[in-house]
């Protein structure tokens, strides 16, 4: 890989960038999480999605406990290279709560509403121990 | 507006939380911007897109010198309520470059590839003075 593809995007000054996971097929928007460095690295070299977890300070290798995998189709920088938009092949849900995508509250006439269901009961993903996003 | 709705959403250190727009029929996703307390605000009651704007310190309502504006269609919130995604009606284009969306350079085989054309000339959006984004 040309290194000038890591220094042309801007990290913030937690040497973070967030991106945003898309199903590449449907559209559907399913995440957002961080990367640092080595993270962008590791999904360009492997074509599997490795994010920063900021709340477990480590590596996250997107679904290593669950299964549930994103496998990168196309990765994508925008115009002033401080947010990435990854296309992806999503298996199983995206979300940590079970369902397929983690943007399931709509606020309706100033008023949450969840507009989703629960695809797979966090239990049978991960346990007893649902781990932190 | 129930102010819970406000309350409900993580803003991070510097009040802010990311916002990504979707437009709201095609799925395509135009930008990622970000939003404080009062954009949010903003945006519910009125139902036009304003964020904040990092590098001009003030609020941003997206299109008031362009006329390509964001009209609100949905508003999301995420399942740690740090990330919005807006689904929108795009009048326009929504990337200072003139390009439909912000993610037009794609990382392929280890290179930068521009993978959208300009649509509208930045002069004819902005006469001579392309704002910072």
């Amino acid at each position: 890989m040309d290194s000038d593809i890591l220094d042309s995007i801007t990290f913030d000054a937690n040497g973070l960038v967030p991106a945003i996971a898309q199903q590449h097929d449907t559209g559907e928007v399913l995440m957002m999480a961080w990367m640092n460095r080595d993270a962008v690295q590791e999904t360009l070299e492997k074509g599997q999605v490795c994010y920063w977890s900021r709340s477990r300070g480590k590596l996250w290798r997107k679904g290593e406990s669950s299964g549930h995998v994103q496998r990168l189709v196309d990765f994508r920088v925008d115009c002033d290279g401080d947010t990435l938009l990854l296309l992806v092949e999503q298996t199983g849900v995206a979300c940590h709560t079970g369902r397929h995508n983690c943007f399931f509250t709509s606020i309706r006439d100033g008023k949450a509403e969840i507009i989703s269901d629960v695809e797979i009961p966090p239990e049978e993903i991960y346990g007893d121990k649902t781990p932190a996003p």
